[in-house]
């Protein structure tokens, strides 16, 4: 019989990298979580268990903390380039190599103190930093996004006018509670940008856009606002994609005691949950 | 600023549908975990939060319950078949339809017992079912695999021969423990099989490949070997994908205690975790 | 065989309440998950299947909606206070009901805006009261705390001086990172109090402890000083207990690399992990 | 202010050991997860910054892994002994030191094969031995456990004739689906025993009590039998105490739909759940 291999890439996930820059009177503390990815000609390693052209995924590790060292880590942009430049040098057999990195953010604490923090909510900031091998550098993407970032309104949001068939019991909701955990990921249509300020440019977008649909009649429509906004502020991002959790806010039914509820007791779900998700862009028409 | 809707889609995940067939001396239980989405010609419910052609996640998982009442569960293949064509005449706008399901087994308990369970190890049954519109059918497409089949070998594998760069410090290791958590999907090339037929032989498959592959030289290398097995034992599979970690058993360094360590003691670690990912095809030239 | 019941208690965890006041201009948002246990006379449900003293979990679990409609939610100890004078007017075979609360913290964003929240970061707020039978009041038990509350510094902990066997290879660390997970309870010596002042002046003591401890030679060492603190600042609070994980950040070692390390490249570890644990009371000498 | 130290306790969590034993045609495999405490006269280290009694958590570890190469590690139950006599010897100030263990099974795979295993189901295996530095050796305590062993019933249980309240408004089921978690720990009252003998002698009363109450009219009932039965079939087993989480199968309502459902069909749910816990004990009297 003959076989063959199709789509393939291995790496190294998990890396947990932490740098402290004590150059000035106050320390900076740098937290990240690298998964490191190559693709490229490896039939071999697979057919024939020839290693020759295998890069370990234990050096990937090592290389993390080893370029951490010779220059300061930077925006995870940054390092995500430096990364991947070094592994298409290492591996001469890969293609393309994809470094994923999530940040922890951490603020000072006890009136900004020079040396201790604690971890900031708001959620994790990430990067995905791709390369591959054409001569003129343009197959290098740079994508930022954020992860885990909670957002919940009490009022602004309606779920109506959906469609009805033999299975539909939900109750239509002119007023609801949109809870979500905001996961996004952009993608940057030039390099050299200024990364930590666009970042946060989209997150403030993305925030207030949340905040100010007071007329959100679906997550999906939520979805596009706070696309739109992210577009309208941001002329560097090309499109960005949101996956969001409908994290149901049920309210109680509270009739069988002899109570009504408007709108103020509610049973907060685990599963099932709505999944949304799209990709807002620039029209290219 | 014209901006425009990119690939999206929507659904419920982590439905927990659980059944029980009564009808023999001997009860059946069903264990399923589904994963339902919608794509299709949904721009109206983002732009311009028209939900009319929005079938609710609520009704998806309504469904779930009243279809599992209309006739009995069967395979989640099965399950998933006739989910994804309600799902298709329920919601017009959809134009693909695809449903992930997850079977928990559970196994007889107290001598098969006829109605008392325990969850059975060996990893989780998986499929996937998407569904389009074309008038043939022919834009079915039915995928089993397992999930979390934790196994693992203490000989007859190596990894040596790799690669060496400036940060490589990976001793090489002639026979290592071999652990790994196996994900796999296949993908069937034609409808009305016996899946649970099928699921069962590609197991059979995939571990008898593990365990004899006595001269692995890497993880990719066994990817390859259990991936040609499951190929040539069952013609109704098309293609298979592992998504493998390579749980890293590490010996432990116990000369600063003046003792060796023969492959005898070894540091079980979480992170960083290596993953092989790749796909096993028949050859089509 | 005489058998008898030894210990034992039951109820209701997880239970997802949250509440939205509306009553003002700006909402409130409270998220609590609670949990429910009766202690007492429940022999008879065990040795013979008699449930007549057994309120249902699920009882429990409703009138937790129930009295957040009666009543604004309040506080989680003034919450846990009201449901545990139900549980014993319920439950008449209980000797002592106790409920957890675990409350997570939302903030306002995009400019202090009326209805819209995004998780707010510094761990969650809890709270645990017990509640027996005595007439006089005298065994209602009123705790609070904190949890997952991430805390780091990088600069003043060390870890030197310390016990040396043949198992010891730990190099000695005059300037260490350290890193813990803050989860703490404190019990406090009458009621009728201010309870979320109290929890404000408790977590601030704790941060400013953590962080103004530049002499810290050990986790234990620092968790006294924060209980100290807690007790110099606090004059109702009795005790407080802390469980502190030690979350190991360890230099990188780069000499294979022929880099130095002087304390800028770590590698943040998941397990093992050291735990601390222990209370400071007011000395009653 | 006078402050004191109360009770407190300090050690290791999540120490990963593997061991392999290759002296036959046929390996063995052992994975432990490992936790250790030491508690006694510490106030020093807390009050005064002196580690001079402490031993290092590191070096907790690092004994796990030397003291798995001295001598094969056997039983949990036997690893644990030897692990506190070292830790009592080497921690002159600890007057207590307990170990609890975790070991995930594996079994053979691929027709008993040699060296390659899976992870088996059936919950994991637990021991907890403490001991205290009594002459005569009366303060060893050896306890064993399961946990994470999930059942399930489809028939033979119940719920009905519970207290009824104003917030009651769960439905009597007098045939429900039963399904729980078991975590059980059993002391033994005597040291010396073929504890994998006993492991198994009280997993299969466990499993044989929960299989043949098919008049289950709680899980207290359950728990009740359940200990019973391990009481009566092991002699060496003072008492056990069992953790049950009640994971709700709740039929699901078809009546919208205009179906029946005559226990078919149900929602499993994840939160809130149900907890019992209490403890099986001989009659002292």
């Amino acid at each position: 019989m003959a076989i063959a291999l199709g789509a393939n890439r291995y790496g190294k996930s998990g890396i947990r990298l932490a740098t402290v820059d004590r150059d000035g009177e106050r320390h900076a503390f740098t937290d990240l979580t690298i998964d490191v990815r190559l693709e490229g000609a490896f039939t071999p390693a697979h057919a024939e268990g020839d290693n020759s052209a295998i890069l370990p995924t234990d050096t990937m590790r090592g290389a993390c903390y080893a370029l951490a060292r010779e220059e300061p880590v930077g925006t995870p942009e940054s390092f995500g380039l430096r990364l991947t430049t070094y592994l298409l040098e290492a591996a001469p057999a890969a293609e393309l190599a994809t470094v994923s990195l999530l940040q922890q953010p951490w603020e000072r604490i006890a009136g900004d103190h020079p040396f201790t923090f604690s971890r900031a909510g708001g959620g994790l900031r990430t990067a995905i930093v791709s390369r591959g091998r054409s001569r003129d550098g343009d197959d290098v993407e740079v994508a930022a996004g954020v992860a885990d970032l909670y957002v919940l309104k009490t009022s602004g949001s309606a779920f109506t006018g959906y469609l009805v068939d033999r299975f539909t019991t939900l109750p239509s909701a002119p007023d609801r509670i949109l809870a979500t955990s905001i996961t996004a990921t952009w993608r940057y249509t030039r390099l050299g940008l200024d990364y930590s300020q666009c970042a946060d440019d989209v997150r403030r977008a993305v925030l207030d856009a949340f905040a100010g649909h007071d007329d959100s009649r679906s997550l999906q429509h939520t979805l596009w606002v706070m696309g739109e906004a992210v577009l309208a502020s941001c002329p560097d991002v090309g499109d960005i994609h949101f996956s969001l959790p409908n994290q149901h806010h049920v309210p109680a039914d509270l009739s069988p005691y002899g109570m009504d509820n408007p709108n103020r007791v509610f049973v907060a779900t685990d599963r099932p949950f709505g999944v949304i998700e799209g990709t807002v862009t620039r029209d290219q028409r």
